[in-house]
């Protein structure tokens, strides 16, 4: 196996591209394929700053990674779900990155952590609420993604979503024809109604070459899946379509990328429709929606755009902690830009 | 087990419906569905004459057997492909279903044999033209089904695609968003361009269930699968759909019905764009096209509607035989409507 660029022994083949690289020009080629659809979709501009959603686990540290490597300004986002042994030793590889990779490039982390700012957990909100355990931790997932990145004036919130999970999110959507996330499944939503701008630089990107990005660059990741997804039908999506992958390299990029070129703006007036705000066309795995319908007004709690009086998340901290929630400001804006 | 509508001992049970059947009220419950999608979709009216496409598998012959058992006026038509065994077997059974089921009920055969009426079979036009097997039988079969229906003035051309093989065809089409496909993937098209109507009344039921259908109604079958198809990616699709069936039952009928109602008209621009014609939605496995693009003209050898000067059909003839195809009428046209 030889390095497509330098012919050198090489230490990884990417089937779809038909394409084997040594380490050196598979780390270049990763920043090449985030460079191309940051470009592609427009989805930022240098000099702008990013805050990235991080989980501890492979795609989201080394997206983060790699933005610092291409030059923009990142600084790292990661929320404390409260679920046992899982979030203590995710929490734990974010902030080793954080100090070894991140910090000497000028990124910051900022910690928000659900039991010390609204007194809830994951495990604990979803059996409150009778929900399965995805469906809370989306919610609040997507609340404090916006609330951070509106809160410290980034221009976008980027998230980790790599060619697998986009594929995935796109195959449930599709089987059940659920037009108005169909309409907005795009690597790139424009700011709006009070919504950051939303990026997902990695969908040209697999799961597999994200754990090989990070082995080779050195980044120690949470490997164990969430234990509370065990069996979700997103993990399920996922295997349908890796059987497929096996038997013809390529489909599932053909499958994403054909979408975006050819269906997409075909279901762009259901996604309208049905929302006034805006989302990442990813229901939680039970098909649980974005606050937003119809015009947005401020949620009476925490000023976040809704269509209630108050929005979902406060809802589900009222719910499970049994007191409002505290109005909190999650991230300090910078007086001004930050010299570069 | 008992059957929902008597509470006697079941034979089936349907997993989607969530309910089982003993032998007489399964067979009902098939002639209502046929009878459903049938009014649903407007695809034929009391007293029309039908072309039944029939292969010697479950479904062609259940099809025939359900819509004589409605009342329908349906004929037959057999294509033998010389594929060997497989052929000889198939038109065995086809021939017995037709002495046995159909003649008492007033329903003709009409037998078209590849070899003797063209001089040539699916393996040799595979070979010759460097098809895929799947492929040269598909666009021969097309043809015969078209010409044999405009041919004897029938009403409708009847295809038994029951809910697995359009579930599967449109997992393909939507996999690689075949765009102008998708557009076309609806169980009743219209005649139009000199192609007679295509309607599909098997959608509502289940491969399982056709087997079923014919065990209790006493209805021998060729059982095998084409030894020609083995492996080819329709036969992946389905089993990539039983995956998800098994764990989510009613996932295949909410995918296609769900397309039908959510989504194939936002693709119909295309197919019209594409074609001057009308297709069925599907491929030959390999993607084959129908013959029509652009405006349509009439074949040099067989008066088909084309956009070529000799269509596709005749060129395989043509290439395969190493000689024009004979001009030949395949049914005579009644003089005038039958009796009933």
């Amino acid at each position: 196996m030889k390095c497509k660029v330098c012919s050198g022994p090489g230490v990884i083949d990417i089937r779809r591209h038909n394409a084997n690289f040594c380490s050196e020009h598979f780390l270049r080629y990763c920043r090449q394929q985030v460079e191309k659809v940051i470009h592609e979709f427009r989805m930022a501009s240098p000099g702008e700053r990013l805050l990235v959603a991080v989980s501890g686990g492979k795609d989201s540290l080394a997206l983060w990674d790699l933005l610092l490597e291409l030059g923009y300004e990142a600084d790292g986002l990661y929320v404390g779900l409260g679920i046992g042994d899982y979030s203590v030793e995710s929490a734990r590889q974010v902030k080793a990155f954080t100090d070894r990779f991140a910090a000497p490039r000028g990124g910051s982390l900022i910690e928000v952590d659900l039991r010390e700012t609204y007194d809830i957990d994951v495990p604990t909100a979803a059996k409150v609420g009778k929900r399965v355990p995805c469906s809370a931790c989306g919610l609040s997932k997507r609340h404090l993604f916006d609330k951070a990145a509106i809160d410290g004036g980034y221009d976008a919130l980027v998230t980790g979503h790599n060619l697998d999970d986009e594929a995935a999110v796109l195959y449930g959507n599709v089987m059940r024809w659920q037009t108005a996330y169909l309409g907005r499944q795009r690597p790139h939503l424009p700011a709006e109604n009070g919504f950051p701008r939303k990026i997902k630089p990695l969908v040209r990107l697999s799961e597999r070459e994200m754990a090989a990005y990070c082995v080779l660059r050195g980044i120690d990741y949470q490997i164990d899946e969430c234990p509370m997804a065990v069996g979700n039908k997103h993990l399920q999506y996922k295997a349908a379509l890796n059987m497929a992958e096996e038997d013809t390299p390529g489909m599932k990029q053909a499958f994403y990328f054909g979408f975006l070129r050819e269906a997409v703006d075909r279901f762009a007036p259901d996604a309208a429709a049905r929302e006034g705000g805006q989302s990442n066309g990813e229901p939680g795995s039970d098909g649980s929606t974005n606050d937003a319908e119809g015009s947005l007004g401020l949620c009476q709690r925490c000023g976040s755009p809704t269509n209630n009086e108050v929005c979902s998340f406060c809802t589900l901290v009222e719910r499970t902690s049994g007191h409002d929630p505290v109005p909190v400001e999650l991230v300090r804006r910078p007086a001004k830009r930050r010299q570069r």
